[in-house]
């Protein structure tokens, strides 16, 4: 099975209204209520894809509780094995403008994890971790847990010889890469601040120097950037997608670890990860992916190898 | 007892922000709960003034959930008589901009009753009814309750000679007021929507032709005009106050029922309303009222009588 840690899981809430007008009172036309946090979301992909897929992490609380209602009523989900904790799981609510197509977005901070939390999450990712042939590590850490965290979780990985992928951003994915995680796929803002590099290829370059083995950037629409010690690749879709970016990542993210965890090589993991955050921008849900364009996109992603090695 | 209706009860979110930005995404800071719809906030008033307060109306799923653990952990708090429904009590979402004080409102609209939950509202309401010494009607209808829901309940009260005062807007007021209720609160919008005129004296003289034994109208800063079987009153504050107005409004139905029950004159209802209504503007909570500026304002309240009768 294929393991995705959600610290900070969230109950995602999207309001439709007609126009957004600061300092004036809505009438919300229309909510929905998803599962979320994206390692929640990379399982979600993963499941659909047909792989046994586990999310951990943290729930609590009423909104913690219709999160893991919600997310066992998916049909073919991924298995629930979150640990429940005092506080109450975060929202986050993305107003969705008809007038405009614009969101606004508004995230909670997320509950507080206590130290007995805390630890009570180590025994559950370490029982976990001999079945998993790969482990996703996404998203923000919430209020409490140490700022090394993903560190930990890295070391306690390959130390059970489980490929790890890091998924976060700032200190987090600072103190994580230095613990030598297999992947970390950043994209072009969270690697700026990290390595304080603009140009693609030298930041990338710089933060697997950081201790990642490979580095997956995400270029937004212009796909993806590999720098790996088989080689540097790019991959982009066939043609440039209007649609909504929510999600994108995280079923990038899906796709490399779907590949990854059937044994493919680089070439198909970028394929992978191109056809589905693209079929995700397509969706006419946010975080959802197209299923008919992913499988018409992925043979025609152009995947290029452009060195022999990093 | 005093009985409040809310058949749109509601858990109220506030979330703080440092800038409201739309189309942009923004960390929440501060995160507030609590159970809300005006019928609801009507009788925290009273129970906080002393009253043995009952409240109905609907509540359902996780948000009814919160809602009702949040109005039973209130210290000497009404009594919960809610009927539970199976869709999802509604959210309204406050959000509070930092920068500027400015409020943007987000409200959802409300669960789905169906015919036998309005069904099993009108048996909680019958058996409610021999016991209160008053009966406040408040706020929106949710969908699937009828537009005459609240005619309806105005002549059940009527029949069991309890005194009802009805507190909405639009058709659902234009369709209580013919239904002869003892007294009808608007402000000076609905006031403007349900007459035609604006003028408030003029409207709210027009307001009591289509039914009501008394209009009280509230003007926001400036206090409120009653027209009433025992002559025309102005009631202000001393002075104007800042702060913010929500709960204000509920605050001054408050007032009127708490006097009412207690068998007073328009003389001190009005003054009681308007002490109450400036001393929620002037509470730092949204919704609260202040207790020493109430007890201060109230002694000071002018309150005029125009002439001898309507």
């Amino acid at each position: 099975m294929i393991l995705t840690v959600t610290l900070n899981t969230a109950l995602d809430l999207t309001y439709a209204v007609p126009a957004l007008v600061p300092h004036s009172s809505h009438r919300v036309s229309e909510v929905t209520e998803r599962p979320g946090g994206k390692g929640v979301n990379v399982a979600r992909v993963l499941s659909a894809l047909g792989h046994d897929t586990v999310v951990t992490g943290f729930a609590g609380g009423s909104t913690g509780t219709v999160l893991r209602e919600l997310l066992g009523a998916l049909p073919q989900g991924p298995t629930d094995a979150l640990v429940t904790v005092a506080g109450n799981t975060r929202r986050t609510l993305a107003v969705v403008d008809r007038s405009s197509g614009d969101t606004t977005q508004l995230n909670e901070p997320g509950p507080h994890i206590g130290a007995g939390e805390w630890a009570a999450f180590l025994g559950t990712f370490g029982d976990l971790l001999p079945r998993a042939e790969a482990v996703a590590l996404c998203g923000s850490l919430p209020p409490g847990v140490h700022v090394g965290a993903y560190a930990e979780l890295v070391r306690l990985a390959r130390s059970a010889g489980v490929p790890v992928l890091l998924d976060t951003g700032g200190e987090p994915l600072r103190r994580g890469i230095a613990a030598r995680p297999d992947l970390v796929k950043p994209n072009a803002e969270e690697l700026a601040q990290l390595t304080g590099a603009r140009e693609p290829l030298r930041a990338t370059r710089d933060a697997r120097r950081r201790g990642a083995h490979s580095v997956v950037t995400s270029l937004g629409p212009d796909g993806l950037l590999a720098v790996t010690p088989d080689g540097i690749w790019r991959a982009a879709p066939p043609a440039a997608v209007r649609g909504n970016p929510t999600g994108a990542g995280d079923s990038a993210v899906a796709g490399l670890l779907s590949a990854l965890a059937e044994g493919l090589g680089w070439q198909d993991r970028l394929a992978r990860a191109v056809a589905l955050s693209t079929a995700t921008v397509l969706a006419p849900a946010a975080g959802e992916f197209d299923r008919e364009a992913y499988e018409d996109l992925l043979p025609r992603v152009a995947v290029e190898q452009h060195t022999p090695a990093a």
